[in-house]
């Protein structure tokens, strides 16, 4: 990893960090359990299990004085009436910040702490997002013919809780209605343990 | 200050921050003992002390979990042959990083640590820089027409150090020359205590 101040470009038109130090991929498989449409969901799992997002990092050491940054790609379509989305996570360090900027699409950041509280703002070229200690993210591309593409970054010892989301859900769903976006209750949503407590 | 996520635009065109919480402004009078022409400089001055750059401060708790971000926007225009930039300084936490996104203009970020190393990297639209921990980083704008318009994003915990620039200057001189930009020495750069000794 550089020790030297270094400069990279962001390519908005092919959605690209060209000098990333690595891309992570994710396909729909790694969503399970995520989306309502459960046969749906295994039928395009069994068709090809098409790739939902991209994530294109700029390695740092994971300290706090660092910061971690990339390009989030989440790509257009939709399982059921459910948008592609990220799988959507906590950062293992729960006071740890995210500022997203988004560069391309049109999309939500939902959001939510384990107090109960949720939270939605809309991605648009040229806003960004400011989240706030202590609360899940999950990019929701309300595209379904363009990229949604965000550049985001967090304090490098923040760390990724997965597994929260991963056995809860989130609390709401975001659905294709009448040719807009709607968000509704996740029936299969659990409250974290401190919550239901 | 907010306690739940919230969104905010850039907007490009016109170099702001509308719902910034602050808005910092510098004039040129604020540079005094960094540039060369000091003639020209007093003169500048007493002709009514031009406004060189302006920050657009999203405001944060000052805490290692939160990220301090705003806009950078610097003027174009040259005191005798050295651009527009600004004071430049060091994080007081040394081992805290920033990220710049260049979103408009043409400029370089200065840089240097008190190892007596130093570098710069171009800002184009689209270009990003990472400041790794220790260097002490000045935006220059190199467009004599155009502002240098860019995205920060650094520790909550970072803190500001322009005393070291203030009394040692950058070891570089950014400087117009047969139609486009030179770096030089800087004669009046004085070595941090820690190098010359």
């Amino acid at each position: 990893m550089k020790e030297r101040p270094f400069g990279f470009e962001i390519d908005i038109a092919d959605a690209a960090i060209p000098a990333r130090d690595r891309c992570m991929q994710r396909r729909l498989s790694a969503l399970r359990g995520q989306y309502q449409d459960t046969a749906g969901f295994d039928h395009m799992v069994e068709q090809g299990d098409p790739l939902i997002y991209e994530v294109h990092e700029v390695l740092r050491p994971e300290s706090s004085g660092e910061l971690l940054s990339g390009l989030s790609i989440v790509h257009p379509g939709r399982v059921g009436d459910e948008y592609f989305m990220t799988k959507g996570h906590y950062h293992s360090v729960r006071g740890t910040a995210e500022i997203y900027y988004c560069l391309k699409g049109h999309g939500l950041l939902l959001m939510e702490n384990e107090d109960g509280d949720w939270t939605a703002e809309e991605f648009r070229p040229g806003r960004a997002v400011y989240v706030t200690p202590n609360y899940a993210h999950r990019s929701v591309n309300l595209s379904l013919n363009e990229d949604l593409v965000t550049f985001f970054v967090y304090p490098g010892h923040a760390g990724h809780d997965y597994a929260t989301i991963e056995s809860n859900g989130f609390r709401k769903r975001v659905v294709h209605r009448d040719g807009t976006f709607e968000l509704i209750d996740n029936p299969a949503w659990s409250a974290p343990a401190q919550v239901s407590a």
